[in-house]
Order: C-alpha cells, then sequence, then structure tokens
C-alpha cells in the first residue's frame, strides 16, 4: 500500500522561485516512489515581513481580522507557485488554502487554534494521483473568516494534516539538520541528535531553541505523530522527535539552551498573604509580559522575597505595574539586575538519574560561574547567571554532560 | 430608508497605501450620509504583474487553477488593506474574498463567469452599519476552486454585486474623468459624454476604448443597472451608461475610434461553395486570432474575394493556418496589407437617422483619405484606411459630427 508523506517547508526553503523548483524537485524523488504526498508550505522569505510593513504604512492597531486576510495571501502565493514547479516537472499537483480543505479552527484572529480538518479534498487529489499542496498558518472560523495560527503555525498545519491523514510521520524541512545539544553557532562542539522526545523538545522549543514551535510539538504528542525535524538543502536524515517509549536509551541532559538579555526582578519585604503572588502575576500577564523563573524564598518575619525573571525589553513596563501594586505588595525598594541570562538543562533521564542538579551546579561552579536563581521541573534544571558568563556556562554544561563529540 | 451605494476602485486608484487612504476618505464621505456602501477593488498598482512575473519565473505554462489561485492573493491584499485604512478613520468596515461571498462561477479558470452571489454577509455586514469591501476578479466554482474573471474582471465583479443588491448605480472609479467622444490623447478636441447608452458603450469597449469591459457593460444591461465612470481624483460626475429609454436626445455618433496597427488579408478566388467560410474562420478562432471586420463580395464566374483584418502581430499565424487550407479554399495569391487603421463611428442615433454612412464617408474623402474596406451594424460603421491617415481620419469624423466641443 502506499505511503502516505507530509512534509512542511519553511519560508527560507520556498524563499525564491529556484528555491521553489528545488522543493519540487525533492518532492517528485516522493512522489515517483509511488507515495502519498502532502505538502504544507510557509509563505516565501520575506513576504510576511513586506505584508505587515504595507499595513503598518496603513494603520499602528490593525483590525486582528483583516491582518489575517491580509497575511494569509502570502501562504496562498507559495502554493500556488510549488503546484505550478511540480506540474512543469511533470508531477500533477493541487494546491489548497485553509478554505478548500476546511481547516476549522477558533475564532482568536492571529492566534487561532485548530478544531478539525476535513481531509476529503486532499484524498480525492491522492485518489487522482497527484500531490497535495497546503497553506499553512491558515484556517477559517465557522463563519468562514480567515484566521491565522500565530508564530510556527505551518509548523502546527503540518502536524495536524498528518494526523487526520493518519501518516506516521511529519517532515518538517528548515535550514538547519536537525535539533542539537546546544546552539552549534555559540558552541561549536554542539552535537546533532538522532532522537528526542516530545516532552524535551518542548522544553527546548519553550526555552527558544527556535527549530520547532511548541503547539506543533504538543499536537505531534497528542496524535501520535512523529516529527522528522531535517535539512532541506540535503538529503542526510535529521533528528526524530517521538515518544518517550520509543526511546531506548534515555539520557540525562539532551540538551543546553542559553536565553540571553533576561532580566530578574526582586521584590524583598512582599507581605506573606495568600493571593499577593496571584495579583502580581496577573498583572503582568494582562501588559502581555512573559514571566520565565519564579521563585519566592521561604516566609521570615510575615514577609517574603519574591524574584523573577522577565525579558529585559519588558523592565519599564514591569515597573509600572509593581508602582501601581506597590500598597498592596510590599514596603521595600524594587530591585532589578536587566544583565542575566538563563542556563537550561533538559532530558528526561533527569527523571531516572540523581544528582544531575548538583552536576550542573558543580561544573558551573568550576568555571566560576556565580549562580543567582535556580528553578527545576521534572526534565529542566535552569540557573540565572550573569550574562557575561552565558557562553562559558553553556559550554561547560554541555561538556560536563558528555554532549559534545 | 438608506441608499445601497456600489463603488469599484481599480488598481490604480490603489495604487500605494497613501492612495488607499485616500479612497478610504473619499468612501467615508458616503457613509457618513448615512448610507449602505459596498466597496469592489483591484489588486494595488502592479501587483497583478509581479504575480504573473513569479509564475513566469516558474513555468511558461503555469496551470490556469493554479495561476488563478496566484493572482486572487493581489484583490485579498487590497480588500484587507482598505478595511484596515477605513477602520483607522472610524469607518467600521469588513473585507470579502470571493469564497466568502459565494460568488459562484463556472469551472473556467481565467476566464470565469458568475453564475451567482450570495448577499447574506454583504447585508449582515450593512446590518452592523459596516462598509463591505470585496475582492474584485475573483469566485469560485462548485467544488471550491478558486476562480478568476479575466480582463475587467473587478468591473464585472462591481455590477453584479450591484445587480444582487439591487442597487441603482454602480459606480466605477477610475484615472480618466469619464468616457469620451474619442481619445483625448490624441484628438484635443475630444469631449466627455454626460450619458451613452450599454449599447454604444458596447461598441466602444469592443473596440478598445478602454474604459469599461465589455462583460461588464452586458452584465448592467441585462439587470438594468447604471454604470456611473467617475474619476477617483476629484468629486465631479462622470459618465452615466444607462438604458436607450433613458436618453432623451439620441445622438447619431456619441463616439469615433481607431484601432491601430491592424492587417488586411485578401484572399482571391475563393471557391463560391457553402462552408468554405466557417472553414476558414473556425481555424482562425482555434488559434485564437481575433478578427474584426469581414467583408465577402458577391461571387462571379463561382468565385469570392473574402477580406477581413486581424491584429498585426496574428500575421505570421493567419498565413500558416491558411496555407494549411489552401487546397480547400482558393487558387488565388493571398494578399496582406498589414499597414491599416480601423475607424468607428457608434452612435444609436444611427438606427433613426440616415445618411450617417454617407456623411462619414464624405469626412473621410474630403481629407483624401482612401477607405479600403466598409462595414455597418445597427449602431456602428467602421471603415478600414491607411494607418498613415487615422489621426486625420478620427479628427474628420469626430469634427463632421460635431462632437468637439
Amino acid at each position: 500500500m502506499a505511503k502516505t508523506i507530509v512534509q512542511k517547508y519553511g519560508g527560507t526553503s520556498v524563499g525564491d522561485t529556484t528555491k521553489i523548483k528545488n522543493v519540487a524537485n525533492r518532492i517528485k524523488s516522493y512522489f515517483d516512489n509511488g507515495d502519498n504526498v502532502a505538502v504544507v508550505v510557509s509563505a516565501m522569505g520575506h513576504t510576511t515581513d513586506i505584508l505587515v510593513d504595507l499595513a503598518e504604512q496603513i494603520t499602528d492597531n490593525p483590525p486582528k481580522r483583516e491582518l489575517d486576510m491580509l497575511l494569509s495571501t502570502g501562504e496562498q502565493v507559495s502554493v500556488a507557485l510549488l503546484a505550478m514547479a511540480l506540474e512543469s516537472i511533470g508531477v500533477p499537483a493541487k494546491s489548497f488554502t485553509g478554505f478548500q480543505i476546511k481547516m476549522m479552527t477558533d475564532g482568536n484572529h492571529s492566534n487561532a487554534k485548530i478544531d478539525s480538518i476535513d481531509r476529503t479534498r486532499i484524498d480525492h487529489a491522492f485518489s487522482e494521483r497527484k500531490v497535495a499542496i497546503i497553506a499553512g498558518f491558515q484556517g477559517i472560523d465557522k463563519d468562514e473568516n480567515i484566521t491565522t495560527l500565530g508564530r510556527g503555525g505551518s509548523d502546527t498545519t503540518a502536524v495536524a494534516i498528518a494526523a487526520a491523514l493518519g501518516a506516521d510521520e511529519c517532515e518538517i524541512y528548515t535550514d538547519v539538520n536537525g535539533v542539537y545539544t546546544t546552539d552549534p553557532n555559540k558552541v561549536p562542539e554542539a552535537k546533532m541528535l538522532d532522537q528526542i522526545t516530545y516532552e524535551e523538545m518542548l522544553e527546548l522549543a519553550s526555552l527558544g531553541a527556535g527549530v520547532l514551535h511548541s503547539r506543533s510539538v504538543e499536537l505531534a504528542m497528542n496524535y501520535g505523530v512523529t516529527i522528522h525535524v531535517r535539512s532541506s538543502f540535503h538529503r542526510e536524515p535529521g533528528t526524530l522527535v517521538v515518544s518517550e517509549d520509543k526511546i531506548m536509551e534515555k539520557m540525562k541532559v539532551s540538551g543546553v539552551t542559553v536565553k540571553n538579555d533576561q532580566a530578574r526582578v526582586t521584590i524583598p519585604d512582599v507581605k506573606d498573604q495568600p493571593g499577593i503572588a496571584a495579583e502580581l502575576f496577573t498583572a503582568l500577564s494582562a501588559k502581555d509580559i512573559i514571566v520565565d523563573v519564579i521563585v519566592q524564598s521561604s516566609p521570615r518575619d510575615g514577609v517574603n522575597t519574591i524574584s523573577f525573571t522577565i525579558s529585559k525589553k519588558d523592565v519599564p513596563t514591569t515597573k509600572l505595574v509593581i508602582e501601581d501594586l506597590k500598597k498592596k505588595l510590599s514596603s521595600g525598594a524594587l530591585e532589578i539586575d536587566d544583565d542575566i541570562a538563563i542556563l537550561s538543562a533538559v532530558g528526561v533521564g533527569m527523571k531516572s538519574h540523581v544528582g544531575v542538579a548538583a552536576q550542573m551546579f558543580q561544573a558551573l561552579a568550576t568555571e566560576g560561574v556565580n549562580i543567582l536563581m535556580i528553578s527545576t521541573s521534572e526534565i529542566k534544571i535552569s540557573c540565572v547567571i550573569p550574562q557575561s558568563k552565558s557562553k562559558q556556562g553553556v559550554q561547560a554544561i554541555h561538556s560536563a554532560f558528555g554532549l559534545g563529540n
């Protein structure tokens, strides 16, 4: 029986018409094997930026419905051109927009969630021995308004298509070879991983490893779709993102990440009273401020110290929010250190190996890196350190866990 | 009761974001009157050319379905930006693609015909006191494939919307003031017409007067929609295109047109046999060659002379077609004069006035212009003349019928 293959090509892979032709040639080799091929495509290169710029020339605050109407054209251009490129090399192909495959989403414009997909038209394309080319990033709500899925939306589209078609694997083509133990641009010893679990990938994604967006990984995890992150520039396999039970040898640590340009905010003398922390973080999230590590000391003399990290750019807004809450919150003076980084080690093996945290702290101590905050979860340990030591710190941890070549 | 106004803005009227803002301001003045406003928009300036160029970088022969998928994005960008521009000046607006208003067409990609429109969403926008912004040029077929309407498609969309909404008038905004008695760039005395009949407009459109496409005029005639051709650069009224019974004083001649770069093909000694002419013109139309004036002499000695005009660029293909038919067709040598022009005078008044043709021939004779072929219809007289005399000829006829200022 014919296999069903789902592939996703990002904006850099379809950056110009020459690259689109290359992608078509790659697809042809799968099609010629006799497999059913569904391809999800992003907008070409900088198309989205150009469209956003047009909108900004009109208004600072475009209605989100209209922005989705505008941005969804980028992917529509890509699917049409890719279908043409395939047809021109003798591969029958048919392109589809979100509305044509009934990619139903909620009505949350610019960040919609997928509810369902109708596979009828894709199946029909397969039955005609055609490649189905599907516009990523876009859907429609129940009133047929065009919606977009937000950052990483095309990855999410691809995984959702793979789930709907019952495909075993979803190939995500990108401009890197796969998922690395750490950023290879910063740490030359970084090694590509053959496999990684969904959980680890989620932690790495949320830590900004940047290859896959969390939502696509969550969706893949829910539907048991294996994601294959690989390069569109060569034919070598990349990294498989799979469920934990498919990985025999769990690594203690699979990856190390660093997040620079963070700030640590410390509020001393916070009254030890129920609801105080909730009020603070609700107020911050109302301003779209993402808080990463949160540490609260044990109460002493009826007061706590609350520390948390935010992105450096959010410091001014955070100050205003805390100023507003000042009377309720604290009697102490706010301290802000905006020269910090967060190092994290991620690995499902941590669950069964003891001493991973200690090993990490020791590696940093040996390099003379002072740890300002610590936060741990089941498969992640994060340390807040001075930004000046971040490169040194990553290298020390990477090597301590034997991740290099 | 609120009036319903339908407006269409062409590509030059929405050529950049500044022009889009100007269009928004114009729409606002209608909206502020309390009227229901539906606006049809074309793609911005050269967007369509840019998209076609992308397709040509991929293949010389793109599948028409995919070309429609590609080109329809141009109008989608325009409607989103115009809706944003309206919202930014406090005018609530909602944009719609062809599929969202169920602009149903046949499946004839790149030249589809409109079957029906569902006015529900437009009415709903009106009931919310919103301007409805509709993507011109595009529709969907019964399988929800995106189709486009071909040349002048946005005009056709606008008239179809006006018909569906029962609007009295459809305003077509363009970069000229209205419809002129002849090309004002070539004849300075050309005068703008206040009114013109559908029939006259159809003859002028098919003669290349260029302001309105024939299909939109036909549709307007069928549904009794008055078209108002006017400039988007000022507020002066333009030309109304109406039914004959709305015009009190019919002019003998309303407009004079010239078509340059034509060729006259003469086939002598064609056997006087049923089906010969049909075979010839079927073969030509199979090669997409548009034949304009056709003249056949009365048979003499069992043979005819057939002359017809084509566009100069079609001469080589026409030669090949006739070569193929040579044995069946004729024993004589093909004659081609590729240095001719066609002058036409159009006016519904011709139907009730005698001597119009004579007046036209006299005007040309006085200027020493030799007439090579003559063809007449109920409201049009066309003369084929040497191209070198075309400017002189137009001016003579224009002045003979008192069309100048």
